[in-house]
């Protein structure tokens, strides 16, 4: 199934910047970065329940905010893009 | 149906944080505002496409990404939230 991770931190501050690399090499080891603090991971149920572990380890749940959407497995016709498909990353890397 | 709109853009130019207020009060018209640059709208199709045509007429294309995700009818159970739900806000006011 598609899954899309949404990720809101203040990257202003040190730790918080480190926690978003961390939540993004998380999730680029399920799926890819699509946009600053969005990902789209294709995971079974098995993949899923391990990323959420290791996100919810990762992440301040008292700063930071996390939402996971479940697309389900025929997703190819729910997901558009408008722009521009470059994404410019807050750690330094361009990511197409 | 529930849709999900992200939006990516560089708010260190000051264009870039007009089009995201104008974008983000968009949004509102239709949905609330979960993250910074995460929406969620309950629309019918004809809302979506009045909404779309709008946010096109805003972006620049060339520089913003805009994704937009269609989660249905029966959207309750594909949504989770981890962490913080209050959204600190670019533009100065805080969300809930």
């Amino acid at each position: 199934m598609l899954v899309v991770i949404t990720y809101d931190v203040s990257t202003i501050d040190a730790a918080g910047r480190k926690r978003l690399r961390k939540v993004s090499k998380l999730c680029q080891d399920y799926g890819i970065r699509v946009q600053n603090s969005v990902f789209e991971c294709v995971v079974d149920s098995t993949k899923l329940r391990q990323l959420k572990y290791k996100l919810v380890e990762t992440i301040n749940e008292e700063q930071d905010s996390l939402r996971i959407y479940r697309l389900g497995d025929n997703y190819q016709t729910k997901v558009e893009h408008i722009g521009v498909k470059d994404t410019f990353d807050l750690e330094g890397t361009l990511f197409i």
